[in-house]
């Protein structure tokens, strides 16, 4: 992204040791997993340990595992979801499970966890380590409840801020403030990076779910509505029902109803026009704003400029 | 067991903190991993974590919480390997996925994962954390060079000793390293816990594929010939083969081959009856006496004894 700009020689090095990872292995078929990395995402969670090691001088190298670290932690989750969720694509490409056996899919994805957590051992830091343990504890935790909650049941927004706290904005505030605890930061500052990156996590999840409603199927390499044909009830439909508490939803949530797919798109289609996401929007932005004053209260630099930035070009896909 | 009177207190305590574990989470239903845990196993990683820590006066709160660790770690290989295997029994109970849907054993196996890595972090110890990460990878890459092999390859006793060695081997070796770590062994004493519990580990894996032909299912809790069923060829069937060398194996290890059950039942009693399985006792018994050799080379104590009996103890079913 361009936003990362005066970090992009770092981001590169950090592809450098994500691709290192997948040719050491030699036990696995290493193409589908190094098309996972490569075709992948925007590099958040790595930038947001590269900007908050930049305050104070610090290991660079260490800076870097870590980095490539909490990118492996998240694409280790990824490849179990997507083996849960049954999903094909993931960002216009194949999973791994679209190719690999289900055993295979497990077997890498706890291959990747291990990788990320000898790169997290490897910065040497005892409070780095624990911070990516626990977070690997909030994500399983988190995901979890939703394997054990009823499917169809409604869920309240605070069952929805606490899943995406857990599934999302733990790995983003935890990027950030391991990346501010390598560099010596202070328990202010160290506190300053992790509001920035929970609160950020927050939005940009929000985003993601309605983009689920209202995106350009080719843009996001996915199906629209993938989450409602999970099951899984997001923040525009939970502000849709609370708009349209009479709505029935039951046969576009729940597997095996005749015609489903049409309810799923019906309703997809309900929600996309209703007022449901422009309040939605109005939520993402508002957690916007906290990441912004939490970055404003860290000393003027250009990696702060770009912690601003950052926030901000998240809600340009609004206009 | 028996053989490990000497340190039953510190055994009854790690079993709190395995309880503590389960009873902490209220994501997911308890009762099939309290039974998982409860009826488990001789608790030998423990052990060795204990014994070894016991040769230096050391923090009692670390050994413990990496002694639940080291337990916790495999628990969590052992619930992924019931789920790829489709094994419904293990120690004569139900495994988590004769109960539960596959997203559920995935999940608990990564929370296990988690919970397991944070207790390694407690210990607030770098070297114990690497040599955590460090393990998971050797097992992970084992279980993936294990998935990606040809099932029905016939496989060599160096490729069987590196399987056995990545399995199982490498957990034992790191219970006992870590446990002489984190009480500040010197790198000779280190050095003789590593060879110790890897000898053990190696023989206890033979031990239990030699059972997987000659063993009683109920003392076993699983069906005899497990391992052929899933298309493994362990030591005693390796030893078989070189005993005679124009046996046909294949209709016995292919899955989907009519009448497979049949054949496997005449091949477990094939290699049940042959010299195979005294050959396998024989090579048990080589790492048996390199474990005792390892354990000589440390102070004597009451420690080292437990050390020396249990090396002796693996033996014992062979009568």
């Amino acid at each position: 992204m361009s936003v990362f700009e005066p970090i992009h020689e770092e981001l590169e090095l950090v592809e450098e040791r994500l691709r290192g990872v997948v040719s050491a292995e030699h036990s696995f078929p290493a193409d589908p997993l190094t098309s996972l990395l490569d075709c992948g995402g925007k590099r958040i969670r790595p930038a947001l340990v590269i900007l908050a090691s930049k305050f104070h001088a610090c290991d660079a190298e260490k800076v870097l595992s870590l980095a490539a670290s909490v990118e492996l932690l998240h694409t280790a989750t990824l490849v179990h979801d997507d083996l849960l969720d049954g999903s094909l694509l993931r960002r216009g490409n194949p999973t791994l499970n679209a190719s690999l056996s289900t055993e295979a899919v497990i077997l890498i994805g706890d291959y990747l966890f291990a990788r990320a957590a000898d790169l997290a051992a490897s910065t040497k830091s005892v409070p780095i380590v624990t911070i990516f343990a626990q977070t690997l504890m909030t994500i399983c935790s988190g995901e979890l409840r939703q394997a054990f909650d009823d499917g169809d049941r409604l869920r309240s927004r605070d069952n929805y801020y606490q899943s995406i706290d857990s599934k999302t904005a733990s790995l983003f505030a935890a990027s950030a403030e391991a990346g501010g605890v390598l560099s010596g930061a202070r328990t202010a500052m160290v506190d300053a990076f992790r509001a920035y990156g929970r609160n950020l996590g927050m939005a940009f999840q929000i985003l993601d779910d309605i983009l689920d409603f209202t995106g350009d199927e080719k843009e996001l390499g996915k199906p629209i509505g993938s989450d409602l044909r999970q099951g899984l009830i997001t923040l525009p439909l939970l502000l849709f029902l609370e708009m349209h508490p009479k709505a029935d939803i039951g046969s576009a949530i729940r597997g095996g109803v005749p015609g489903r797919e049409e309810k799923i798109q019906d309703l997809v289609g309900l929600v996309r026009n209703s007022a449901a996401i422009a309040s939605a929007w109005d939520e993402a932005e508002r957690f916007t704003v906290q990441s912004k004053e939490a970055a404003q209260s860290l000393p003027p630099n250009e990696y702060r400029e770009v912690m601003l930035d950052l926030a901000d070009h998240l809600l340009d896909r609004r206009r």
